[in-house]
């Protein structure tokens, strides 16, 4: 039963996460292993209909503490309805942002501090990851790979924006060495899909 | 400046609280004071879309936290781009439900409790009503005053809910005399309209 394992994956957009949750997807096919990929904001139908909301670049007027419980809600919701009863059941819950988003976008970016962790640990409901990938990669790199035209409301915000939320990641790297750990986004697609094997083969006994 | 006096209207659904927000209405037009009239959930382009989220019949599978974190981002949207600067230009602020109804239906009828005052303080941001009128109705009542088949998803609970809720309304009037007034609404419209007027005379120096 206790293969039961919640690994999350976070950093700014342009990253890579995508290609990265491929590779950790065939990690636990490979090793034969139940799991399920999601992804925030979204991950319900509930979540995805909030997403649109967030993400919707006509809703430039959203206030701050608006956008923060917005994704808060829809992480309730993922938790209840997805997270949990899979965790429950023994599987691996591989999932695209998570909470260090809300702390590293809205407590650093936003600089609403600790408004963000107040809020949403009522969303996790004691469901924090057991593990965490961050992609460390200069914001302003990251940028040049997000296709021009495509993107959303946040996507769209200052270099400045971006830069505190980047530091925001590193503060938590420090914060929770346990939990986090700091991928180098800077080298190529083989070398971060190893790093991140590597840390995988400590956590996974089968 | 000081004519800013936020008020807000509570109780069941088929209280009667819309004809006695239009005689909240009336009094301040024949006092010729600047108010607005506005409602939660909802009040705003944003606060509408998430309305629509919270009510939708379809989403039945809505967690309870999820339920009131979509209140508290509606309401900080609801504060920061209506409420806030309507009083700091000195209107009267007029509001069909507020923070009461977030501890009413969420913290008392789905049985949160204090979470939901946690979250919520942040959407109110010190923004507290300086008046609220608590419509009293026997739930089962109010019910028979709801068109039947136009029910939204809060609406269609069951009984025991709703008289939950009633208890919360009834705890905090206990727990705010000051702030909040008790209404009779068992009387006649007159009736109850009389009992708001003479404390809005109270309130009202003008």
């Amino acid at each position: 039963m206790r293969n039961a394992l919640f690994i999350t994956i976070e950093g700014p957009d342009g990253a890579g996460k995508s290609t990265q949750i491929a590779n950790i997807e065939k990690y636990f096919q490979d090793k034969g292993m139940e799991y399920i990929v999601t992804r925030e904001p979204g991950g319900t139908k509930i979540g995805e209909m909030i997403r649109e909301i967030i993400l919707d670049k006509n809703n430039a007027e959203m206030d701050d503490l608006t956008e923060a419980m917005l994704y808060a809600a829809s992480r309730a919701q993922h938790v209840a309805q997805i997270i949990k009863p899979a965790l429950e059941e023994g599987k691996v819950v591989i999932c695209d942002r998570f909470i260090d988003s809300s702390i590293a976008y809205q407590g650093y970016g936003r600089g609403l501090g600790d408004a963000v962790l107040d809020i949403n640990k009522y969303a996790v409901e004691g469901f924090m990851p057991d593990l965490t990938f961050v992609i460390n990669i200069d914001p302003s790199f990251a940028k040049t790979r997000i296709k021009k035209g495509t993107e959303d409301r946040v996507e769209l915000e200052a270099d400045d924006f971006h830069k505190e939320v980047f530091r925001g990641y590193v503060e938590l790297e420090k914060q929770f060495p346990e939990r986090i750990k700091a991928i180098d986004g800077s080298k190529t697609k083989e070398d971060i899909c190893k790093q991140i094997y590597d840390i995988l083969d400590k956590y996974v006994v089968k």
